[in-house]
């Protein structure tokens, strides 16, 4: 089977590494263990100096919302053409801790940015290049923040408002029902029913998987 | 006479530093002393720090054309929202050493980027927003890289090839005949001659300001 680009997408808290953690138990079942993790913002020196940027802000300097959509389509570029593409290039499956649904949600949704810039954005950054699946865990923002408050400090996006994570929901969701390379996963559940839907889907997925 | 933002531009080595002093010299003839000096990329914390990525790019990783335009943009954003116009509101001129219009001639024209995400991004992140008042210090290449080379060492971008920067030039001319708030100098003349052409033309501007 050709190598494929696997993400996972949700809120703060939605549970991201548990689910990687499954997705990499079903392709290792199936033989496939030639995997690279990815993080974003992040994943080159460059992107991780504009993860960090993007993250903490600077002290006293007001980060426009412009600014962190393009920084972030910034280090987007730099993982896609020097690490995505070239691990998928040599047969290596590549999975994804965010990608360009994470902008779509958070900057476009949450922020409310422009979908003409937004859109323009994305063509020219990612082309054709999509994921070959994406796995969207859906939380309510009260449960996924109420996790994420329970791992430690909140990041400068993870202190924004309620009413920015419903905002930021909402938008996965609609993208999610208009795109079939999107699954979404009711990452309400426990977690090893979480685990357990997550696991279900990717084997489904798989097996329909002809090249 | 309302606030001013007044922009220098030209290849390297055509000679911004002088024309900004030469500029500087005017303004205070006529009594305009509260001024505020930008450069770009860099002018604010933020934004410095992506001047100093997109200059020297990172050791061992390719920076991208996108990803360098779109820092290059965040880096904008910042300035504008956060120094140049909170200034003129309060009654300074800026004189900016650069600003988009570089963005338009070297990533547009030396690079080759795509003029609808370039117009795109120029939309986004300055709205409305122009100089009142461009002098374009035009040159040859060989000349500017003459002059820039016997100051010291050249940065990322400046160690381009010459048609890298024949078709920067190219663009600059072109933006410059189109767009009436664009004053072209030519400073190939010696440096006493550049120096009146550029206080002369800004004398003549000046005088045409009526608000």
């Amino acid at each position: 089977m050709k190598s494929k680009f696997i993400v996972i997408e949700g809120l703060e808290g939605a549970g991201k590494t548990t689910a990687r953690d499954a997705v990499v138990a079903v392709l290792r079942e199936q033989g496939i263990d030639d995997l690279v993790f990815t993080r974003e913002p992040g994943g080159t020196p460059l992107a991780e100096q504009l993860r960090v940027l993007v993250k903490q802000g600077i002290d006293g300097e007001t980060l426009t919302d412009q600014a962190e959509l393009l920084m972030l389509y910034a280090a987007r570029v730099q993982l896609v053409e020097n690490v995505i593409k070239p691990a998928l290039a040599r047969g290596a499956w590549v999975i994804g801790d965010r990608h360009d649904l994470s902008s779509q949600a958070y900057q476009g949704g949450g922020r409310g940015l422009d979908t003409q810039l937004m859109s323009t954005l994305r063509d020219a950054v990612l082309g054709e290049f999509r994921p070959d699946c994406t796995l969207y865990l859906d939380v309510t923002p009260e449960i996924g923040l109420q996790r994420a408050r329970a791992r430690g400090e909140l990041d400068r996006i993870e202190q924004e408002s309620l009413r920015f994570f419903e905002r930021t929901r909402e938008r996965y969701l609609v993208l999610a029902a208009q795109d079939p390379t999107i699954i979404t996963i009711d990452a309400t559940q426990s977690l090893p029913q979480v685990t357990q839907s997550i696991q279900s889907a990717v084997r489904h997925w798989l097996a329909g998987q002809t090249a």
